[in-house]
Protein backbone atom coordinates (compact mmCIF):
# COMPACT_ATOMS: atom_id res chain seq x y z
CA UNK A 1 0.00 0.00 0.00
CA UNK A 2 1.97 2.98 -1.03
CA UNK A 3 1.46 6.23 1.12
CA UNK A 4 0.46 9.78 0.28
CA UNK A 5 4.12 11.23 -1.46
CA UNK A 6 4.33 7.61 -3.62
CA UNK A 7 0.18 8.23 -4.88
CA UNK A 8 1.76 11.91 -5.62
CA UNK A 9 4.61 10.54 -7.81
CA UNK A 10 2.62 8.06 -9.65
CA UNK A 11 0.44 10.68 -10.47
CA UNK A 12 3.23 12.33 -12.40
CA UNK A 13 3.93 9.19 -13.63
CA UNK A 14 7.01 8.32 -11.84
CA UNK A 15 6.83 4.68 -10.13
CA UNK A 16 10.03 3.52 -7.76
CA UNK A 17 12.33 1.02 -9.35
CA UNK A 18 13.47 -2.06 -7.13
CA UNK A 19 16.77 -0.53 -5.27
CA UNK A 20 19.90 -1.70 -6.44
CA UNK A 21 21.33 -4.46 -3.62
CA UNK A 22 25.08 -3.79 -3.47
CA UNK A 23 27.23 -6.96 -4.48
CA UNK A 24 29.54 -6.03 -1.91
CA UNK A 25 30.59 -5.40 1.73
CA UNK A 26 28.41 -1.89 1.78
CA UNK A 27 24.66 -1.53 1.68
CA UNK A 28 22.20 0.89 0.03
CA UNK A 29 21.42 2.93 3.29
CA UNK A 30 22.35 3.03 7.04
CA UNK A 31 19.93 4.56 9.81
CA UNK A 32 21.77 6.72 12.83
CA UNK A 33 19.69 8.29 15.20
CA UNK A 34 16.70 10.37 13.22
CA UNK A 35 19.14 10.41 10.36
CA UNK A 36 18.58 8.09 7.09
CA UNK A 37 22.37 8.64 4.73
CA UNK A 38 21.88 6.80 1.39
CA UNK A 39 24.72 5.88 -0.92
CA UNK A 40 25.59 7.41 -3.53
CA UNK A 41 23.17 6.45 -6.34
CA UNK A 42 24.29 6.43 -10.01
CA UNK A 43 21.64 7.38 -13.32
CA UNK A 44 20.06 3.76 -13.55
CA UNK A 45 17.08 4.00 -14.88
CA UNK A 46 14.19 1.86 -14.13
CA UNK A 47 14.93 -0.56 -17.34
CA UNK A 48 18.03 -1.06 -16.16
CA UNK A 49 20.27 1.03 -17.99
CA UNK A 50 21.84 4.34 -17.44
CA UNK A 51 19.81 7.15 -18.67
CA UNK A 52 22.62 9.21 -19.55
CA UNK A 53 26.50 7.82 -19.98
CA UNK A 54 29.13 10.17 -20.23
CA UNK A 55 30.34 13.47 -19.84
CA UNK A 56 29.09 16.93 -19.68
CA UNK A 57 30.35 18.94 -21.71
CA UNK A 58 31.70 16.23 -23.93
CA UNK A 59 28.85 14.05 -25.63
CA UNK A 60 26.08 14.25 -22.50
CA UNK A 61 23.39 17.06 -23.05
CA UNK A 62 22.21 19.80 -20.08
CA UNK A 63 18.34 18.09 -20.71
CA UNK A 64 19.95 14.34 -21.24
CA UNK A 65 21.62 15.48 -17.71
CA UNK A 66 18.96 16.72 -15.98
CA UNK A 67 16.66 13.33 -16.54
CA UNK A 68 20.05 11.55 -15.42
CA UNK A 69 19.78 13.62 -12.52
CA UNK A 70 16.21 13.36 -11.84
CA UNK A 71 16.56 9.16 -11.92
CA UNK A 72 19.36 9.48 -9.12
CA UNK A 73 16.99 11.09 -7.03
CA UNK A 74 14.39 8.85 -7.88
CA UNK A 75 16.90 5.63 -7.37
CA UNK A 76 17.31 7.60 -3.89
CA UNK A 77 13.54 7.22 -3.31
CA UNK A 78 13.41 3.30 -3.63
CA UNK A 79 16.21 3.57 -1.33
CA UNK A 80 14.08 5.51 0.94
CA UNK A 81 11.16 3.26 0.82
CA UNK A 82 13.47 -0.15 1.29
CA UNK A 83 14.60 1.61 4.60
CA UNK A 84 11.31 2.86 5.98
CA UNK A 85 8.57 0.92 3.79
CA UNK A 86 6.81 4.71 3.39
CA UNK A 87 8.11 7.28 1.92
CA UNK A 88 5.55 9.42 4.39
CA UNK A 89 8.14 9.07 6.75
CA UNK A 90 10.39 11.02 5.59
CA UNK A 91 10.38 14.46 8.08
CA UNK A 92 12.96 16.83 5.67
CA UNK A 93 15.62 16.36 2.92
CA UNK A 94 18.24 17.19 4.65
CA UNK A 95 21.08 17.19 2.23
CA UNK A 96 21.99 16.16 -1.46
CA UNK A 97 25.57 15.92 -2.36
CA UNK A 98 25.59 15.69 -6.88
CA UNK A 99 28.50 14.57 -8.42
CA UNK A 100 28.52 15.60 -12.15
CA UNK A 101 31.15 13.67 -14.61
CA UNK A 102 32.32 17.04 -16.05
CA UNK A 103 34.72 17.74 -18.69
CA UNK A 104 37.09 19.96 -17.32
CA UNK A 105 35.44 23.09 -18.89
CA UNK A 106 31.41 22.19 -18.03
CA UNK A 107 30.30 24.99 -15.41
CA UNK A 108 26.31 23.99 -15.47
CA UNK A 109 26.67 21.21 -12.60
CA UNK A 110 23.93 23.39 -11.15
CA UNK A 111 21.59 23.13 -13.38
CA UNK A 112 21.87 19.54 -13.99
CA UNK A 113 21.61 18.83 -10.49
CA UNK A 114 18.32 20.79 -10.56
CA UNK A 115 16.98 17.57 -11.91
CA UNK A 116 17.10 15.92 -8.35
CA UNK A 117 16.30 18.91 -6.60
CA UNK A 118 13.10 19.17 -8.47
CA UNK A 119 12.53 15.80 -7.88
CA UNK A 120 12.24 16.24 -4.01
CA UNK A 121 10.16 18.86 -4.13
CA UNK A 122 7.67 17.16 -6.06
CA UNK A 123 7.79 14.27 -3.78
CA UNK A 124 7.82 15.70 -0.39
CA UNK A 125 7.05 19.77 -0.70
CA UNK A 126 8.67 22.39 1.35
CA UNK A 127 9.60 19.28 3.11
CA UNK A 128 11.75 18.38 0.17
CA UNK A 129 14.05 21.77 -0.38
CA UNK A 130 17.21 20.90 0.98
CA UNK A 131 21.04 22.10 1.79
CA UNK A 132 23.27 20.51 -1.51
CA UNK A 133 27.00 21.05 -2.51
CA UNK A 134 27.19 20.55 -6.41
CA UNK A 135 30.56 19.55 -8.09
CA UNK A 136 32.24 18.36 -11.76
CA UNK A 137 34.68 15.02 -11.28
CA UNK A 138 36.67 13.56 -13.77
CA UNK A 139 35.13 10.04 -13.51
CA UNK A 140 31.87 8.15 -12.23
CA UNK A 141 30.60 4.39 -12.00
CA UNK A 142 30.00 2.91 -15.43
CA UNK A 143 30.48 5.92 -16.93
CA UNK A 144 27.41 7.49 -15.02
CA UNK A 145 26.59 10.90 -15.83
CA UNK A 146 25.34 11.66 -12.88
CA UNK A 147 25.67 10.90 -9.02
CA UNK A 148 23.81 11.58 -5.92
CA UNK A 149 23.71 11.03 -2.68
CA UNK A 150 21.28 11.86 0.18
CA UNK A 151 20.43 12.57 3.71
CA UNK A 152 17.28 12.21 5.11
CA UNK A 153 15.95 13.26 8.83
CA UNK A 154 13.20 10.48 8.99
CA UNK A 155 10.90 9.63 11.54
CA UNK B 1 23.46 43.35 17.22
CA UNK B 2 25.97 41.41 16.18
CA UNK B 3 27.72 39.14 18.59
CA UNK B 4 30.57 38.05 20.03
CA UNK B 5 31.86 36.06 17.43
CA UNK B 6 30.96 38.46 14.87
CA UNK B 7 32.64 41.61 16.95
CA UNK B 8 36.03 39.70 16.66
CA UNK B 9 35.97 38.96 12.89
CA UNK B 10 34.70 42.81 12.40
CA UNK B 11 37.87 43.84 14.41
CA UNK B 12 40.25 41.24 11.79
CA UNK B 13 38.41 43.47 8.94
CA UNK B 14 36.13 40.45 8.11
CA UNK B 15 32.22 41.73 7.36
CA UNK B 16 29.59 39.04 6.57
CA UNK B 17 27.80 39.49 3.48
CA UNK B 18 24.09 38.44 3.01
CA UNK B 19 23.84 35.38 1.81
CA UNK B 20 22.79 34.11 -1.67
CA UNK B 21 19.32 32.94 -2.01
CA UNK B 22 19.00 30.05 -4.30
CA UNK B 23 16.82 30.65 -7.20
CA UNK B 24 16.02 26.79 -7.26
CA UNK B 25 14.32 24.18 -4.85
CA UNK B 26 17.03 23.82 -2.57
CA UNK B 27 18.17 26.42 0.18
CA UNK B 28 21.63 27.56 1.97
CA UNK B 29 20.93 25.34 5.05
CA UNK B 30 19.20 22.93 6.76
CA UNK B 31 18.71 22.31 10.40
CA UNK B 32 18.19 18.75 12.22
CA UNK B 33 18.52 18.44 15.82
CA UNK B 34 21.89 20.41 16.37
CA UNK B 35 23.34 19.79 13.32
CA UNK B 36 23.39 22.17 10.52
CA UNK B 37 23.96 21.59 7.12
CA UNK B 38 24.93 24.59 4.91
CA UNK B 39 25.17 23.71 0.99
CA UNK B 40 27.96 24.02 -0.87
CA UNK B 41 29.34 27.80 -0.80
CA UNK B 42 31.63 29.29 -4.08
CA UNK B 43 33.91 31.95 -3.55
CA UNK B 44 32.11 34.88 -4.61
CA UNK B 45 33.36 37.80 -2.36
CA UNK B 46 31.02 40.63 -1.23
CA UNK B 47 31.26 42.58 -4.08
CA UNK B 48 28.93 39.20 -5.72
CA UNK B 49 32.19 38.27 -7.91
CA UNK B 50 34.17 35.48 -7.67
CA UNK B 51 37.30 35.99 -5.90
CA UNK B 52 39.66 33.35 -7.99
CA UNK B 53 38.10 31.98 -11.27
CA UNK B 54 39.50 29.00 -12.87
CA UNK B 55 41.67 26.01 -11.58
CA UNK B 56 44.43 25.81 -9.30
CA UNK B 57 47.53 24.66 -11.50
CA UNK B 58 46.47 26.51 -14.22
CA UNK B 59 45.91 30.10 -13.86
CA UNK B 60 45.10 30.57 -10.33
CA UNK B 61 47.88 30.90 -7.87
CA UNK B 62 48.44 29.43 -4.56
CA UNK B 63 47.78 32.73 -3.15
CA UNK B 64 44.23 33.19 -4.87
CA UNK B 65 43.17 29.97 -4.18
CA UNK B 66 43.69 30.22 -0.28
CA UNK B 67 41.54 33.68 -0.50
CA UNK B 68 39.14 31.95 -2.39
CA UNK B 69 38.90 28.93 0.04
CA UNK B 70 38.78 32.12 2.98
CA UNK B 71 35.61 34.14 0.90
CA UNK B 72 33.70 30.48 0.67
CA UNK B 73 34.52 30.58 4.79
CA UNK B 74 33.06 33.80 4.92
CA UNK B 75 29.80 33.25 3.13
CA UNK B 76 29.14 29.65 4.95
CA UNK B 77 29.43 31.92 8.14
CA UNK B 78 26.92 33.86 6.46
CA UNK B 79 24.26 31.39 5.96
CA UNK B 80 24.92 30.41 9.55
CA UNK B 81 23.85 34.06 10.64
CA UNK B 82 21.23 33.59 8.49
CA UNK B 83 20.36 30.31 10.41
CA UNK B 84 20.57 31.32 13.49
CA UNK B 85 20.56 34.89 13.46
CA UNK B 86 23.87 34.70 15.57
CA UNK B 87 27.14 33.27 15.26
CA UNK B 88 27.38 32.36 18.82
CA UNK B 89 25.09 29.77 18.35
CA UNK B 90 27.55 27.45 16.66
CA UNK B 91 28.78 25.11 19.47
CA UNK B 92 31.72 23.29 16.96
CA UNK B 93 32.33 23.26 13.47
CA UNK B 94 31.73 19.69 13.17
CA UNK B 95 33.26 19.70 8.81
CA UNK B 96 34.38 21.22 6.30
CA UNK B 97 34.65 19.57 2.77
CA UNK B 98 36.74 21.63 0.35
CA UNK B 99 36.51 21.00 -3.33
CA UNK B 100 39.55 22.79 -5.56
CA UNK B 101 39.02 23.38 -9.16
CA UNK B 102 42.36 21.73 -10.12
CA UNK B 103 43.90 20.71 -13.06
CA UNK B 104 45.15 17.29 -12.96
CA UNK B 105 48.59 17.84 -11.62
CA UNK B 106 47.98 19.98 -8.94
CA UNK B 107 48.79 18.56 -5.46
CA UNK B 108 48.21 21.59 -2.76
CA UNK B 109 44.27 21.31 -2.25
CA UNK B 110 45.01 21.17 1.53
CA UNK B 111 47.42 24.90 1.30
CA UNK B 112 44.34 26.22 -0.78
CA UNK B 113 41.53 24.63 1.95
CA UNK B 114 43.51 26.11 4.76
CA UNK B 115 42.31 29.33 3.90
CA UNK B 116 38.60 28.29 5.00
CA UNK B 117 40.29 26.28 8.19
CA UNK B 118 42.24 29.54 8.86
CA UNK B 119 38.99 31.47 9.24
CA UNK B 120 36.85 29.12 11.66
CA UNK B 121 39.50 29.30 14.04
CA UNK B 122 39.84 33.15 13.28
CA UNK B 123 36.29 33.08 14.42
CA UNK B 124 35.54 30.55 16.84
CA UNK B 125 38.30 29.66 18.37
CA UNK B 126 39.07 25.78 19.41
CA UNK B 127 35.55 25.07 18.82
CA UNK B 128 36.29 26.18 15.00
CA UNK B 129 38.75 22.94 14.57
CA UNK B 130 36.73 20.67 12.50
CA UNK B 131 37.35 17.37 10.27
CA UNK B 132 37.52 17.73 6.79
CA UNK B 133 38.18 16.46 3.05
CA UNK B 134 40.02 18.20 0.55
CA UNK B 135 39.68 16.58 -2.88
CA UNK B 136 40.43 18.37 -6.45
CA UNK B 137 37.70 18.42 -8.57
CA UNK B 138 37.19 18.97 -12.60
CA UNK B 139 35.58 21.43 -12.62
CA UNK B 140 33.21 23.92 -10.17
CA UNK B 141 30.01 25.52 -10.60
CA UNK B 142 30.34 29.14 -12.37
CA UNK B 143 34.30 28.06 -12.80
CA UNK B 144 35.16 29.29 -9.20
CA UNK B 145 37.96 28.44 -7.77
CA UNK B 146 37.05 26.49 -4.14
CA UNK B 147 33.59 25.73 -3.49
CA UNK B 148 33.23 24.41 0.38
CA UNK B 149 30.65 22.50 2.31
CA UNK B 150 30.12 22.58 6.22
CA UNK B 151 28.57 20.65 9.19
CA UNK B 152 27.99 22.65 12.52
CA UNK B 153 26.86 21.56 15.74
CA UNK B 154 24.94 24.62 16.55
CA UNK B 155 22.63 25.26 20.43
CA UNK C 1 45.34 -3.06 26.04
CA UNK C 2 43.35 -3.51 22.44
CA UNK C 3 39.90 -4.75 22.55
CA UNK C 4 37.85 -7.42 20.59
CA UNK C 5 38.75 -5.80 17.30
CA UNK C 6 41.63 -4.47 17.01
CA UNK C 7 42.51 -8.04 18.28
CA UNK C 8 40.94 -9.42 15.45
CA UNK C 9 42.39 -6.88 12.71
CA UNK C 10 45.54 -8.12 14.60
CA UNK C 11 45.16 -11.81 13.98
CA UNK C 12 44.92 -11.26 10.20
CA UNK C 13 48.22 -9.32 10.40
CA UNK C 14 46.40 -5.79 10.42
CA UNK C 15 47.77 -3.63 13.17
CA UNK C 16 47.12 0.30 13.33
CA UNK C 17 49.63 2.79 13.12
CA UNK C 18 49.95 6.39 14.91
CA UNK C 19 47.18 8.55 13.39
CA UNK C 20 48.40 11.61 11.20
CA UNK C 21 48.22 14.77 13.53
CA UNK C 22 47.27 17.68 10.76
CA UNK C 23 49.61 20.27 11.38
CA UNK C 24 47.05 22.82 10.52
CA UNK C 25 43.58 24.36 11.75
CA UNK C 26 41.76 21.18 11.41
CA UNK C 27 42.02 18.03 13.30
CA UNK C 28 41.54 14.26 12.71
CA UNK C 29 37.56 13.80 13.92
CA UNK C 30 35.42 15.65 15.40
CA UNK C 31 32.28 13.94 17.55
CA UNK C 32 29.00 15.49 18.04
CA UNK C 33 26.50 13.59 19.77
CA UNK C 34 26.64 9.73 18.55
CA UNK C 35 28.64 10.79 15.77
CA UNK C 36 32.56 10.41 14.87
CA UNK C 37 33.05 12.61 11.65
CA UNK C 38 36.57 11.55 10.42
CA UNK C 39 38.87 13.34 8.15
CA UNK C 40 39.45 12.43 4.56
CA UNK C 41 42.87 10.03 5.42
CA UNK C 42 44.93 9.86 2.18
CA UNK C 43 46.64 5.96 1.62
CA UNK C 44 49.60 6.76 3.68
CA UNK C 45 50.83 3.18 5.22
CA UNK C 46 52.77 2.50 7.90
CA UNK C 47 55.97 3.73 6.98
CA UNK C 48 55.00 6.96 6.10
CA UNK C 49 54.75 6.26 2.42
CA UNK C 50 51.91 6.70 0.29
CA UNK C 51 51.05 2.80 -0.77
CA UNK C 52 50.14 4.25 -4.31
CA UNK C 53 50.45 7.16 -6.01
CA UNK C 54 49.24 9.05 -9.00
CA UNK C 55 46.03 7.81 -10.76
CA UNK C 56 43.71 4.73 -11.72
CA UNK C 57 43.57 4.27 -15.09
CA UNK C 58 47.36 6.01 -15.85
CA UNK C 59 49.73 4.27 -13.57
CA UNK C 60 48.37 3.03 -10.77
CA UNK C 61 46.65 -0.90 -11.56
CA UNK C 62 43.24 -1.93 -9.65
CA UNK C 63 45.31 -3.73 -7.05
CA UNK C 64 47.37 -1.10 -6.16
CA UNK C 65 44.34 1.09 -5.86
CA UNK C 66 42.72 -1.63 -3.73
CA UNK C 67 45.61 -2.12 -1.33
CA UNK C 68 45.42 2.17 -1.17
CA UNK C 69 41.46 2.04 -0.04
CA UNK C 70 42.75 -0.52 2.25
CA UNK C 71 45.31 1.84 3.40
CA UNK C 72 42.51 4.71 4.21
CA UNK C 73 40.55 2.38 6.32
CA UNK C 74 43.04 1.49 8.95
CA UNK C 75 44.16 5.06 8.58
CA UNK C 76 40.72 5.96 9.38
CA UNK C 77 40.44 2.99 12.39
CA UNK C 78 43.34 4.65 13.91
CA UNK C 79 41.65 8.34 14.23
CA UNK C 80 38.84 6.68 15.76
CA UNK C 81 41.00 4.78 18.26
CA UNK C 82 42.95 8.04 19.24
CA UNK C 83 39.08 9.57 19.22
CA UNK C 84 37.83 6.44 21.67
CA UNK C 85 40.37 4.91 22.90
CA UNK C 86 39.10 1.69 21.79
CA UNK C 87 37.54 0.19 18.38
CA UNK C 88 34.64 -1.98 19.80
CA UNK C 89 32.99 1.65 21.04
CA UNK C 90 31.99 1.67 17.19
CA UNK C 91 28.22 0.97 16.83
CA UNK C 92 28.05 1.34 13.09
CA UNK C 93 29.97 2.25 10.24
CA UNK C 94 27.49 5.06 8.96
CA UNK C 95 28.89 6.22 5.83
CA UNK C 96 32.25 5.74 4.01
CA UNK C 97 32.70 8.73 1.04
CA UNK C 98 35.76 7.25 -1.38
CA UNK C 99 37.44 9.68 -3.81
CA UNK C 100 39.77 8.05 -6.84
CA UNK C 101 42.33 9.87 -8.29
CA UNK C 102 41.45 8.59 -11.71
CA UNK C 103 42.09 9.53 -15.07
CA UNK C 104 39.04 10.49 -16.87
CA UNK C 105 38.28 7.16 -18.14
CA UNK C 106 38.66 5.07 -15.61
CA UNK C 107 35.43 3.46 -14.13
CA UNK C 108 36.18 1.58 -11.86
CA UNK C 109 36.30 3.33 -8.30
CA UNK C 110 33.84 1.08 -6.72
CA UNK C 111 36.00 -2.41 -7.46
CA UNK C 112 39.01 0.22 -5.59
CA UNK C 113 36.66 1.41 -2.93
CA UNK C 114 35.74 -1.97 -2.12
CA UNK C 115 39.54 -2.00 -0.12
CA UNK C 116 38.22 0.16 2.18
CA UNK C 117 34.83 -1.80 2.34
CA UNK C 118 36.03 -4.98 3.13
CA UNK C 119 38.49 -3.89 5.63
CA UNK C 120 35.57 -2.17 7.97
CA UNK C 121 33.50 -5.51 7.71
CA UNK C 122 37.07 -7.30 8.69
CA UNK C 123 37.20 -5.41 11.52
CA UNK C 124 33.53 -4.92 12.93
CA UNK C 125 31.24 -7.63 11.05
CA UNK C 126 27.85 -6.41 10.06
CA UNK C 127 28.32 -3.32 11.92
CA UNK C 128 30.48 -2.46 9.31
CA UNK C 129 27.99 -2.09 6.77
CA UNK C 130 27.94 1.17 5.53
CA UNK C 131 26.28 3.71 2.84
CA UNK C 132 29.37 5.06 0.62
CA UNK C 133 29.34 7.25 -1.84
CA UNK C 134 32.26 6.91 -4.81
CA UNK C 135 33.89 9.43 -7.05
CA UNK C 136 36.81 9.83 -9.52
CA UNK C 137 38.53 13.03 -8.59
CA UNK C 138 40.94 15.16 -10.55
CA UNK C 139 43.72 15.32 -8.03
CA UNK C 140 44.19 14.28 -4.52
CA UNK C 141 46.16 15.98 -1.86
CA UNK C 142 50.35 14.50 -2.42
CA UNK C 143 48.97 12.30 -5.42
CA UNK C 144 47.45 9.73 -3.20
CA UNK C 145 45.48 7.43 -5.07
CA UNK C 146 42.61 7.13 -3.00
CA UNK C 147 41.00 9.26 -0.48
CA UNK C 148 38.52 8.19 2.20
CA UNK C 149 36.64 9.50 4.82
CA UNK C 150 34.14 8.27 7.07
CA UNK C 151 31.00 9.10 9.59
CA UNK C 152 30.79 6.07 12.64
CA UNK C 153 27.72 5.92 14.92
CA UNK C 154 29.94 5.07 18.44
CA UNK C 155 28.67 4.56 21.97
Amino acid sequence: MAGTVEQKLASQGITLPEPTSPVANYVGFVRTGNLLFVSGQVCFGADGKLIAKGKLGAGVTLEQGVAAAQGCAINLLAQIKAALGDLDKVVRVVRLGGFINSAPDFLDGPKVLNGASDLMVAAFGDKGRHARTTVGVASLPADAAVEVEGIFEVS
